[in-house]
């Protein structure tokens, strides 16, 4: 990987069927200037890593489900990110899922609009649709709306829709999902520091703390700031 | 349950076969003054929630088992707790267990013995034979090297050595384990904070900043003090 600045390099393995992704991704979207970080997102398929690494959705086993909503839902609170759950998690979750989405979310990445900004606004708006709004994220018309309202132009969000049945797209998704599982990722949110020519992976939303202290910096609490406005 | 104090009453289901429950129990050992909780000590087996709620041990997962020594070597430092990982986890986790150990640790709570100041003792070193110094925790002699080093006098580890072989204690420790269960547990640790009449239970030992935030309390970080250097 090359290193482009002397930040310090942060990765974000995710995938917008994970509400506990849409956490991360916030709390370290509103740390990058706190901490100085290169923040660099990898949208990701996590049915991928899930086969990959043989391992099976929490939601299986029923106390995890039952434990995963009342955690979730005081998380969201404490951490000022809205969300919600779907009237139907399992059929969200495991029937329609987010290949389509993700593979938006890389042809997003591809293009590179506006640098990383793009990507980050169309995966908030993905995000507020599937764990906020109880809509639909499978179609090309929902992933249209949540493009257009990140602020693509209609004839961007024209190309993307190409794009994202692509080859290179697929192919380029299939390439991350493998990057995170090289990191050993069994689930998502998966965040990859880089410190000192080292990678340390941390999973899920609950070493923000470890992190902090693994880069050298503080932790300061979830910091709902101007950025949680907008969401 | 009877509320015997106006403080708090926070509860601590654990086995001492889970590391993670020994980060969960030094830290809130150190936090029970400085939050003010009375913290009741709930020695209960994890194979038995395990089996009760249908889960798995999460080193069945590859990726997971790797993720978990460096997570845990991570935290340990970062805690000040000295876990170490035996020569070979796998025997020690799931061929000896800790049947022996944690009816053990049932008798010492049926004794009341200083209170709780015994339980909490005997805890610890029954965790530090097996999680910092790869020694036995499945035959009598090690459970009463590790009760004299607590501070049992010889003839109350005699007595318990009797004791945790019979049929209340058996009963008590399995009554605890469905207790646990019932407050949804499918791991340990599990924090079960009672407020307003309420139980919040909160899994693992990564939920401390929340816990905090549940009783009003705050979270200051890992609080290593002369707690620590009794380990």
């Amino acid at each position: 990987m090359q290193m482009s600045s002397s930040r310090k390099v942060v990765e974000l393995f995710y995938d917008v069927v994970s509400p506990y992704s849409w956490l991360g991704f916030e709390v370290l979207c509103r740390y990058r200037n706190v901490w100085n970080i290169e923040l660099r997102l990898r949208p990701s398929l996590l049915g991928g890593v899930m086969k990959e690494s043989g391992n099976r959705p929490p939601a299986m086993v029923p106390n995890k489900a039952v434990y995963m909503q009342s955690d979730l839902n005081r998380l969201a609170k404490y951490f000022s990110v809205p969300v919600c759950f779907p009237e139907n998690p399992f059929e969200v979750m495991f029937e329609k899922g987010s290949l389509n989405a993700m593979r938006f979310l890389t042809a997003v990445s591809e293009k590179e609009i506006s640098g990383d900004v793009m990507l980050e606004r169309v995966s908030r708006e993905i995000w507020k649709r599937i764990w906020s709004n109880d809509q639909d994220i499978t179609l090309p018309e929902s992933l249209s709306e949540a493009g257009l309202k990140a602020g693509l132009s209609a004839s961007e969000v024209e190309e993307l829709l190409q794009l994202y049945k692509s080859q290179p797209v697929k192919d380029r998704l299939k390439h991350t999902t493998e990057e995170a599982v090289k990191h050993m990722a069994f689930g998502f949110p998966l965040t990859v520091c880089h410190v000192d020519g080292k990678a340390e992976a941390f999973f899920g939303s609950d070493r923000f703390e470890l992190l902090a202290h693994c880069i050298g910096e503080k932790w300061l609490g979830p910091q709902p700031d101007e950025q949680t406005a907008k969401i």
